[in-house]
Formats: C-alpha cells, structure tokens, sequence
C-alpha cells in the first residue's frame, strides 16, 4: 500500500460537449484528509466508471444531481480501512462505498458496507455482486418478467450489465440473443456465456441478422443502448412484449435531442410495455439480489468478466472508453493493491 | 323503418393511401340477406366509425385482420332484429354487434348481445356504453393508475374515448388537462365536462400553455393522438409516470413512418412506464366497466356527447372526418329511425 503522503484526484475541469475527452478532466495532489468522530479515511483500490456518469457531467436537471465542476466525480469505490473513527469499522477492513475518484476519501461510517473477501475477490462488489448485478437483476426479472420459452434479446450485452442480463434469461429458460459491437464480444457472448445468438450491430445486414435470429419475435427487450439499435428490435416485438430501459449509452453524448422512427404505435398494436428503471429504487430488495446471484456465481450458473485499467490517473481513459466500446464486461479501474 | 325491398352497402372499393377519401369507398345494392338456422335478421340503426378502422384499410398485418376489398367493413352496430331463426332473439329486440356497413345484416345469436332500450338511448351501446367507454374506463384505471392528486393530460380529449377519461380522472380527484384541436371543443371541455384545463395544440404556443396548465409536471398521459402532441406532453413527465398509449390517430394516415424525438432517455430517467392496450384484452371484465359507467351516468358524474351524421351513404364522410377532427365526442352514423 501507498504510504500515506499525496492524495491524488480526478477532478472534472469541465463539462464534456459530446464525447468526453481527456482535456474535461485534471489530476491534483491535495492533503490527505482527515477523519472525524465517525468518520473512516479508505485507501481506494479500486473503482467504477459506469456509463450513467457521463449524465452527471453535463448542468442539467436530472434524477442525481450534476457532478460539480473542479470537484472529483463520485461513484462506487472498494477501499481498505486506513484510520477509523467508528467503532464500526478498524483498520484493514475492505469497504464498499460511493466516494471521489480519489487516492483516499473519508467517509461516515453510515455509508459504507464492509466487504468479506473469503467470499468473492472484492472487485466484485461494484461488479455481478454490485450495482451493474442488482441492475441485471431486477431489471430482467422484476421489469421484463421472462417466462421459459420467451425470446429476451439484450443490446450492450457485452456490457457489465448486459452479459448478465443473458445468463440470467439463460437460467429462466429463455431463448437470448445479444447485441454487441465487435466480433470477439460476439464470440465472448457465444462460446462462453452460451448466448442462443449474438450479433454484431455494426454489420451491414445487422437487422436482417438480428430478425432471424428471433425466429419467434421478441418477448423481452433489454435496453442498454437505444438509437439505432433499438430500431431495429421494435419490429420484432410480440404481443405483450416487455421493453426494460436500463442505459441508452448511444445517447449520453449526444449534443441535440435524437430524431428517429416514432415506436408508440407499434407499442399500442402490441399491447407492449416499455419501462424505465432505476436501480436506487430497489434498495429495499438489494439483499435478495446480491443473495441470488452469489449463489448462482458459486452454482456456475454465471460467468463474470471484467476489464481492469491499472492507476488511478488512467481513470478518464477508461471511462472515455466506455463509449468506444473497449470494454468486455465490467470496466474497472485498480488504484492500489 | 324502411321496406325490406333494398339492402344497401358501403363497400372498400380501394385501400387508401394515406387520408382517405370518398374514391376509397361505393356504395352499392344488394339482396337482402336471408338468415338460417341460430342466424338474425337485422335492420341496422345506428353504426360506429372509430379511428382505428383505418389501420384495417390497409393490406398489413396487424392485431386484427384487414377489410377485404370489395366488401363491407365490419364494425359495431345497434340495429333491430325484422327476423329470427334463433330462439334466443324475436323481431322488434333491439341487438348489437359487429355487422356490415350496411342497412341489413345477418348474423350468428352467439355473436349479438340484447340491449334493453329503457335503461340508456341504444346508440350509447357505441359510445359510452360500448367500446369508447370501456376503452376510457380500464385503459385509465387499469393501465394509467391515477391516484387522487395526480395531473392527468390527455389528448384527443374531445373525442369519444378521451373526453370519458378526463371525466373519470376528475371523478378520481386527479387535475385534468384536455388536450384537442378546436377552440369549440376547448371551450366544450372547460365548460360542459369541467376540465381543470384545456389546450387547442394548434395554439401557436402550444408547448407552453400545456407546460403551464401542468404545474406539477405529468403523471398519467392518456395518449389518442401521438405525433408532436405527445412530443409536447413527453418532457413534463414526473418520475414515476405511466403514459397509456390508446390510439395514434396523427398517425394513420401516413405513408411512411414518421420520425419524431426520441423518448427512452426521458422514459429511463424518469422512471416511466409506457403501456400500448387493445380493449379487446378486457373482454372478460367488459360487465364491470359497463356496470360502473352506466352508475356514473345515472348519478351524473359522467356526460357523453354523440355527433350524429344522418344515412348510410354518409358512413365514409363521418370516417373521414373523424381525421379531420370534425366530431365531438362519439362519431356515429344513423341508418334508419
């Protein structure tokens, strides 16, 4: 571990237009902070990027606040206990939490969970053990409730969310087909999640692959992605069809409202829902998540993956490349060890 | 009623491209039919023409089959039966059921049902007491969930089904704001039915007049119309919303998709659902609807309003009017005394 002389921190120097780029982020070495009554300082080790963050990046009204200018983002960190003020936590504990994108945060003890590292390697925890496995989770089942036999197609499926989002339909039984944006996560999706289909969208007969892929339509849809996409699989939806609005990454940095094909008359001529979610509105049922999909991790049931930026300062490239597509699974950044 | 000599059709002569037009229709003259064993003799009185007969004009796969060429479109109508070969029906009993554009028809007595004249004027077996009024009644309740306090918007608020929702928002304490594109019909909302507000969306400050008669944002949208109506309605939506999609009468007619804003974004971020339904997926509760309308009529919390178009050649006249928004409440058209 780092000894405890600089704290280093991304901060957001300003507000991306579009696509984000290096030039919207600086790193700044400030003082170590220090704890009060029931307060912990963590030494983080690792963190997420996750695409939602880039809405907190633009001043606009949202369901969270903006990410302030000049100050680090924040969002799900694992970090080890250096100093406690708490009676809760000592040092060396592994904590999960919301904090800055930082070298070391403090944090009231209220807002952190202490992690078991006998359980499952503590990455997991802003992972399939996480945000992205509670999302995966009550997304498909409690939103898009799939039945055995249903087709559930998942754009993004690659994604963290995504590639568990199929073994989940994959365990209910369901016929899955992904949609992702390059041909080794096709592969990925096909050869070890076991995906009944998965289709590259940047084919140039991409709606005709993914119509013959759903040879009886589409029950569920899994939506990371929207735009294009999107339009390709409203088509195809049958009677009754549950759309799960999850993410709609090919819109967060986009400058101007997106024009497109109107989808509510084929919604009302299909009886369809369209939903859309958040996932802090299930935090009353998180344990039952975490519950079952640690017990489908031990069961072999599901498969995770996750793609790991080394050092803190590489934090804005791998949260930049979220939008490129340059992950597989979760992408992580590691801080320390 | 008119001798048994001549049984006249409204034929679809040509499937409409885009607004349909007197060409599309002819009328011509038949033999009356003759029933057969279990089969009725109906003199037709009074027939519907609802919007989404148009989608049955086209030679496309939908929920439902479409018309055939050189035949009779099907809708409901009330008429009276001049001759029986069922027990279950005698001449004089006043029947309804999907028949024929026509002014005889036969029909199967498993396929009718008998209204009794003395509880409501037979044409509200169209109108409020039919379909409209069932589509009013579950579409709101049922898919919107209005709760005492929240802003219901509905478009096409004049309309047969639109101007019941808006009564039952009110009768559900909820604030109601009418949304339809004549200044008659504005005034017709606010003064007759008592709309908490009303808004002509050919209003040159369309956007902003519905903005403001929605202090509180959106809760449910009751959506008949689509199109820019619903572009203008979508960013007032509160977290939480449900938007009932029920008809898309701006959208009918036209030729090729139509491209508009998108709405998942809005949708993911403010928690939304967006429900289509087809009132034929209630059929088993279509006896408590009725039930509960026809209470509210008799106790006068809801009122309902017919524009009456005189003669079965004037069937295609009233259709097409009902794009160009020439009816207040229920389009029907009266065949005979």
């Amino acid at each position: 571990m780092t000894a405890k002389t600089a704290n280093r921190q991304i901060i957001l120097k300003s507000r991306p237009k579009g696509m984000p780029d290096q030039s919207n982020f600086q790193i700044r070495e400030i003082q170590v902070p220090q704890p009060k009554d029931d307060e912990v300082l963590i030494r983080s080790l690792y963190l997420t990027v996750d695409p939602y963050m880039r809405g907190r990046m633009n001043d606009a009204p949202s369901y969270i606040e903006p990410f302030q200018l000049n100050q680090p983002p924040t969002g799900g960190v694992v970090g080890k206990v250096v100093e406690s003020k708490s009676n809760k936590f000592k040092p060396g504990d592994i904590v999960t939490g919301t904090l800055e994108w930082s070298d070391y945060s403090v944090a009231k003890s209220k807002d952190l969970q202490k992690l078991d590292p006998s359980l499952a390697p503590i990455s997991t925890a802003l992972g399939v053990l996480g945000m992205p496995g509670l999302t995966a989770y009550f997304g498909l089942l409690d939103m898009g409730q799939p039945k055995a036999g249903d087709t559930v197609v998942v754009s993004g499926a690659a994604g963290a969310v995504g590639m568990l989002v199929g073994q989940i339909a994959k365990i209910k039984g369901c016929r899955v087909v992904g949609i992702a944006g390059a041909d080794d996560k096709v592969d990925y999706l096909l050869k070890d999640l076991k995906f009944d289909a998965a289709i590259n969208y940047k084919s140039p007969k991409f709606a005709e692959e993914l119509k013959k892929a759903c040879p009886k339509g589409v029950d569920v849809y899994f939506d990371n992605v929207g735009g294009d996409i999107t339009d390709a699989v409203m088509p195809l939806i049958n009677k009754f069809a549950r759309i799960v609005v999850c993410g709609q990454i090919s819109m967060y940095n986009l400058e101007k409202p997106d024009i497109g094909p109107r989808h509510f008359r084929l919604i009302l001529v299909r009886s369809a829902t369209v939903r859309g979610f958040l996932i802090f509105d299930y935090a009353d049922r998180y344990p039952e998540g975490i519950r079952q999909m640690a017990q489908w991790i031990k069961e072999g049931k599901i498969k995770y993956r996750e793609t790991i930026t080394e050092g803190l300062e590489n934090t804005p490239k791998a949260f930049i490349g979220l939008f490129k597509g340059e992950n597989i699974g979760k992408q992580i950044v590691k801080i320390a060890d």
